[in-house]
């Protein structure tokens, strides 16, 4: 058992936790949280850190027996979760490599195309939300907010082990958009200024939505390179819709069309 | 201009800021930053408070001609706003009371009723949702969140002042059941059990979409009383979409049957 909050391991935790950078360079991740830890699958569980007392009231045991994982004081437990606010209950989970090809290895794939997201709230819950709608693959441009960051993981509510999604690492956008057109993927932009109601266009066949930064919208590039621009329509004075509700609203237009077209 | 941080009046903001039952019970409530600074009524500003750099880099002044305003030396305005996080300006502002019959007056009206919902951001998100969806008035049960919680107001982006919404200050919802029920409003429950597929259903009567709390959905109570429960499909192992999110692909649903059904 953990009894010192200088413990290596405990440190190594809470550096995760923080720091994009290092959770980069080592490929692990921290999730936090007992519904987080049903959700992970156990392969990919580096070690997970128990509280004495969740340990004692925990149900069901058995998932124990399949990942290494560790005891904690629940003092040191305590103290080291004030920054991750875990109920007793984190792991270190090894992050899953997707490439671009996966994604694209489906015929008429949905795909969604994040350009420089910032709020993690906004990037977990739209993982969340293309779960739902059925979406194949999600691409979050270089400068969006750290997928692994704490806050998005946890909203992700889990979709973050079974939506396959590429980090790109590098800023250039052209050669995804060639992969894309390669393929016969369909570009949509989310657009304020679009010429086509969101509603008219037919998305059954390969799409990628293309949601802009909740601030600036879509950059002029990857506006300019779209296949489509589709505007949501907006009542009363609104400048915008919150990115991941407008993201929301296109992919279940996609799903209710695909459905559709297979007579469901 | 106030250059103590025991001032009265920074006081007064503070506390405004922090607790709902004030906030009730003065009628007042704060708004911060220059976005909800320039949306903000100015017959509805009881005091401005801008902070000596704000007030030099400001562009257009004419506002302050309509409006009760005050100067803040910066090094207090920081203190101050260190629990309201402002940018140099912020608002006492009152609020408004719309009664019920007032959002049941239009024919055919598109309403929300939101039970218990918790978190703030979701809050605001689905009135900034609900104006572009054209949706004509909120209704909040007694166990939501506050809607004049600062982080409520910032998540509206203004919207807090153009949708009509009522707070109901009893626990019991039958009788707004039974008002609507006259009005001839169909109650349509989002539910993950409901028989019908959302998209299958008539909104362009009048309707209210019924949106459970986060964690729990619906109260038995609501889904009982509902005329329609209806479904969101998911794929994959999800198990519910976000609150707000599933409040904005029923609003858009019905929005586009609205405007189909104007033959726009």
């Amino acid at each position: 058992m953990i009894t010192s909050i200088n413990n290596a391991r405990i440190r190594h935790i809470q550096v995760l936790a923080k720091k994009a950078k290092v959770r980069r360079e080592e490929g692990l991740f921290i999730v936090e949280g007992p519904r987080m830890f049903c959700e992970s699958p156990p392969e990919r569980i580096e070690r997970a850190y128990l509280s004495e007392s969740y340990y004692r009231e925990m149900a069901d045991r058995h998932i124990l027996d399949q990942i290494p994982w560790e005891l904690v004081a629940d003092r040191v437990f305590a103290q080291a979760a004030e920054t991750v606010h875990s109920q007793g209950v984190l792991c270190v989970v090894r992050r899953a490599d997707y490439g671009l090809e996966s994604l694209l290895q489906k015929a008429d794939p949905l795909l969604l195309l994040l350009e420089d997201l910032q709020d993690p709230g906004n990037v977990g819950t739209i993982f969340r939300t293309a779960e739902g709608a059925g979406v194949d693959g999600i691409i979050l441009t270089k400068n969006c907010v750290d997928i692994y960051n704490p806050k998005t993981i946890r909203s992700t509510m889990g979709s973050v082990y079974r939506m396959p999604f590429v980090c790109l690492t590098d800023e250039k956008i052209s050669p995804v958009l060639d992969s894309l057109k390669e393929k016969g993927v369909a570009t949509c932009a989310a657009h304020l200024q679009g010429r086509c109601l969101y509603d008219r266009e037919n998305y059954t066949g390969g799409t990628a939505f293309l949601i802009g930064n909740e601030g600036n919208g879509l950059s002029e590039e990857l506006s300019a390179a779209a296949d489509k621009k589709v505007r949501i329509p907006m009542e009363g004075r609104l400048e915008s819709l919150n990115a991941g509700v407008a993201a929301a609203i296109l992919m279940y237009e996609a799903h209710r069309q695909r459905c559709r077209a297979k007579g469901l």
